[in-house]
């Protein structure tokens, strides 16, 4: 069991929740990664998390100064140490494929939108942002726990891995303009999205249909999790 | 003209953008507003902010201390000086209006989204995010200056000075679930959106028809800046 943890770091084989109701998250979806939590005295509620723990045979600690340590700009009073895991997409459902996404918020409230929108499974094409940093996690409000993800170091790679996805690149000159009716009904597809500066380049151009999000000549383009918000939003519907 | 300015304040009657292409938008935008620009020596492609001074007749400054006192976190080279200035809503228009949104950096994207789907009249009920703030104005990427804006102390001075516009609260147990084809065609209307953590009270239930974005289980909410796209992009279908 890890007692003492240090700010973390990409290189560590753990991670940690940061907050009482991510942490609440974890305990509930997925008890069997956790090795310990830490509460800090001043937390004002700790009984929820303390029964998960006792439920579930985790042991908590209360220790003041590990918050010190660990917390940055948060006032974190619960962290819970978890274990990192290996994670799979499922090969029948529909995916969001990141490209090098690289705002560790963006990611997050991504993963919180996917799950809140029902797709369940994320590819991320490397190098990205850190799935696993607890930034990413807490802004994903926990629904990291309910997410299936991969990484894979090319896009050549993923789809090799799933030939029968149909791929839709969401690039802002697209050929099909995104409104809901355009996708296939059975089919299970790919909704590929770029990197926050750069988009996806030209050997995307080909790769499937290429959706433009309609919008303004006001601005260049949208924030990444706002289209691929829109775009999933219009998939379901 | 201010020749010395501090780290950003609510209180000042000036604001600046912080960045090459926000103060670009600044520039081409709304020139009347500007004081002037600073300059960083590293800066490698001035000559577009130059040009643009030099047609407007604004002063720009080269002074590397002052980006010492005024950046934060952000590598910025160009600061653009301007004054606030006062903004009034298309009472023929369609308004979002959001009610005590708290984060600056979702007030910038949201007016990022809104200009790129077209919305341009944005009402904010008090206290609120700081819209001056340059984080805020630079999440917007420089769309702050499109946009029309207004603030209200309480919800009921602003729908009395609306009276036409029918009011739809996005809530999580909405009555009615969000889809293309629930809007008016031609009546304007209100799209209003609650704070990030507590959503719109009770208070708001009877106000106008509640819209739900229907969602799983797995999350409580979705971020405010999404569900605001999210509802913008169903009502612009």
């Amino acid at each position: 069991m890890k007692k003492i943890i240090k700010p973390y770091k990409k290189e560590f084989d753990y991670s940690y929740t940061s907050g009482a109701s991510v942490t609440i998250e974890l305990l509930e979806t997925r008890p069997d990664l956790v090795e310990c939590i830490y509460i800090h005295s001043s937390f004002n509620r700790p009984d929820e998390v303390i029964k998960l723990c006792n439920r579930h045979g985790i042991p908590y600690i209360f220790n003041d100064s590990m918050f010190k340590r660990i917390n940055q700009k948060e006032n974190s009073y619960v962290l819970g140490i978890f274990r990192k895991f290996t994670s799979r997409i499922d090969p029948g459902a529909t995916h969001v494929v990141l490209v090098n996404p690289a705002d560790m918020g963006n990611l997050g409230t991504i993963i919180r939108t996917l799950t809140g929108f029902g797709i369940n499974d994320l590819a991320i094409i490397t190098p990205s942002a850190d799935i696993w940093n607890p930034k990413t996690i807490r802004a994903s409000m926990g629904s990291f726990f309910h997410m299936n993800f991969r990484h894979y170091d090319d896009i050549n790679d993923y789809t090799g891995a799933f030939p029968e996805h149909r791929v839709y690149t969401f690039m802002t000159d697209g050929e099909v303009e995104l409104c809901p009716g355009i996708f296939p009904e059975r089919q299970p597809v790919s909704l590929v999205f770029g990197n926050e500066a750069t988009g996806l380049g030209e050997r995307f151009r080909h790769m499937g249909t290429g959706i433009k999000i309609p919008q303004s000549m006001s601005v260049d383009s949208l924030n990444l999790s706002v289209a691929v918000a829109v775009g999933v939003f219009a998939y379901k519907l």
